[in-house]
């Protein structure tokens, strides 16, 4: 095997992943053959110690962050060259590759003296995406502290939610406990703090619908927040336990070896017969999944890898198709489940007209509706429940420590104690 | 003069100043002859609705944000057509100009058509910054909000730090005040949370020093955050009152006409008189003026002018020099003050050994420190006093109400209250 290095740019997850750097700028090398990773700084200007700070010497970083050796970036084509001991130019592999979630193309690493090396675009991205799927102990430690905090924080916000808050306050006492009492200054994703008729707005919060309702009397909630810590991330939703069935099935059914899309499905199969025992649907479950009832009232896909990245990279492997079926394109992934993939279950059920009336009008499929009863429930919005879920050997771990039953919520909310403790180190051991 | 339409792009702070547009994705064009204002929104995908809400009318654009009309961006070459009745190609003047904060240029805005069209790059950038400089009644009163909401989340923090919280924990003490009772869900820059020495880092607070010191028993600190609402920011420092002569001796100076530079030398003076009295500096004040000594305990500039951006444009007119003076080369602006500016006042004293050292070796500076006195100060940071202040045509008005004297802020740090009504419109009047 070639004596090679691999680079990767700087400021973003995959190099988060690598070296876990929070000061902007650096670059990072690994030396597949000896394993000695180097980090590469920014040369800082003088005035950086008078507007920014302290300029810190290699030696800080190699310590903070366990590295082999650290240069300045303006020395990485002279130091992977002495680095490298085969004959020939040296090889680099370079990240390169599609986000199948965001469909962006990461850019690969550029410095001055490129050029003299051999580099390889390909081979790269699908290894460090699969690494990233299946998560170490010390990542899951991470995630569950950052779970464990947002579980808190959304006990605190059902404590003290009253009936004329402004949806975004509820955003904001989920933001200050995470921040006060967790030190996670970012969230994952913008919160989604929805009332009433928003519930059922999938990806509401964002800044054209910036949680500005006021909640009312009698309103649904429907509350996805999570908190950030050290690059990972949590991904947590609670609203009225309607789909607690739905969200409980699955997780009781997934191991490893079992297909996603079964698992959409079991969710699916679980919101429809409840919504047949409800009244609102007619005629046979089954028939109604061949018919993708399930779709008009979960559009969204039960759920997705989650890390350092909320929608985490390797959802689906290179060459794999993504489902065409209504509700199933919209799968994050439609992989079987490995031991040590961290996944969220978030099913749901919503009352969204856009997708409701046309299957109403729908020759083949108006017949499962019944538009009496389902027109008591237009604006009602939205329902989901979402936890974090880890993928052990022999079933798997609901990382999520949230009140989920509606005599749970009911006795939180009236102020009774919540048993979550933030400082407990998960008892996940993992293979990896 | 030709019927002629100018063009913004979306999503930058010289749109917002003209239409306030809290959505992404749209343009607008104001048709210079008749002062039709004109909006394109984005044509949104059905499944919109289902992830990210209603799909809102071209009405509700209409109505909200008070234009002429309103169209879709692909319609933009079609509708600017229509709307010119002059010979020969319409005119279209688009933004593009020179940042002189930030040094970035103004990205012109760009549409299917724009081929069919004159266009002229020059005339826009410099006559809408002026106009932005000035502020209009309507302008003040957002920005008093910010300041209120602001003054009063300075004031909470106050009272609820304590010795052995984290930095951040007052940054998120802040956030979440004028979030939750202000519905300001931005800050207009990062905060700057200081203790101890790090209080004399000009920019603290950024990712590569997250306001992660612990505040111990006889620190000092240095909090400068603001809140933004509605696109307008606040920008407030609170720390010791060390410098708070010097705040005061510049507001009670500041009128139009008078020169911003001189203002900032007024501040110096007064820094460098406490510090001479202090026994720290020794010898002539005049003679440390003109040696350049007060750049070396205020590196940066007073103050800013300030509105939708924190650094707000204008700060320098075309063809304008920046000062070359250590401390003067600082200065966001070097011009004279005129009746509806706002801007801020921030004298600071720091103790940066970065710029100390270098100054009391110096053979020509050297005689004016007091080695023995100012050792004594090392590692004790810094302090900053910054409120925003209008310009009126007789004086100016302090719109920041933050307890400023060492008596009183021990009193509200005591728990005293503090009289802010959050709610007032200000009472300035603005001629512009």
């Amino acid at each position: 095997m070639l004596t090679a290095s691999l680079v990767v740019t700087e400021q973003e997850s995959y190099f988060a992943y690598l070296f876990g750097v929070q000061e902007p700028g650096f670059y990072g090398a690994i030396d597949i053959a000896s394993g000695d990773s180097i980090l590469f700084a920014p040369r800082l200007p003088a005035d950086y110690a008078v507007w920014l700070g302290e300029i810190k010497p290699a030696s800080y970083f190699k310590e903070s962050y366990m590295v082999s050796s650290v240069y300045y970036t303006d020395e990485i084509a002279k130091v992977l060259n002495q680095q490298y001991r085969g004959p020939g130019k040296p090889l680099l592999y370079l990240l390169h590759g599609l986000n199948t979630d965001s469909n962006n193309f990461s850019k690969p690493a550029d410095f001055e003296g490129i050029d003299n090396f051999e580099t390889d675009l390909n081979a790269l991205h699908p290894i460090l995406t699969e690494c990233r799927v299946l998560k170490s102990a010390f990542e899951l430690a991470v995630i569950q502290f950052a779970n464990d905090i947002s579980s808190e924080a959304h006990v605190e916000v059902m404590r003290k939610t009253k009936v004329g808050m402004k949806e975004y306050q509820l955003e904001s006492m989920f933001l200050h406990h995470t921040y006060m009492y967790g030190g996670c200054r970012h969230c994952s994703y913008t919160c989604i703090c929805a009332t009433g008729s928003n519930s059922s707005v999938l990806h509401y919060g964002h800044a054209a619908a910036p949680n500005d309702r006021i909640f009312e009397d009698g309103d649904m909630a429907l509350l996805d927040m999570g908190a950030e810590y050290h690059f990972y991330g949590s991904d947590i939703t609670c609203s009225f336990p309607a789909v607690l069935l739905a969200h409980d099935a699955v997780i009781s059914n997934m191991r490893p070896g079992v297909s996603w899309v079964d698992m959409h499905i079991l969710a699916e199969r679980t919101v429809l017969e409840l919504l047949k025992k409800g009244n609102l649907l007619l005629g046979d479950v089954d028939a109604m999944v061949q018919e993708r009832i399930g779709a008009v009232f979960i559009p969204h896909g039960l759920g997705h890898l989650l890390g350092i990245d909320t929608h985490d990279p390797g959802g689906y492997l290179k060459g794999a198709k993504r489902p065409k079926e209504p509700g199933l394109k919209s799968l994050r992934t439609s992989r079987e489940l490995l031991e040590g993939m961290v996944i969220t279950v978030e099913p749901g059920c919503y009352f969204i007209d856009a997708l409701l009336l046309p299957a109403m009008e729908n020759a083949q499929t108006s017949k499962f509706f019944n538009r009496h009863e389902i027109s008591r429930f237009r604006g009602f919005g939205g329902v989901r429940i979402e936890s974090d879920v880890y993928v052990g050997r022999d079933g798997c771990v609901n990382m999520t420590k949230c009140p989920r039953t509606l005599k749970d919520i009911e006795a939180v909310m009236a102020g009774a104690p919540w048993p979550i403790n933030t400082t407990t180190i998960p008892a996940i051991s993992s293979s990896t």
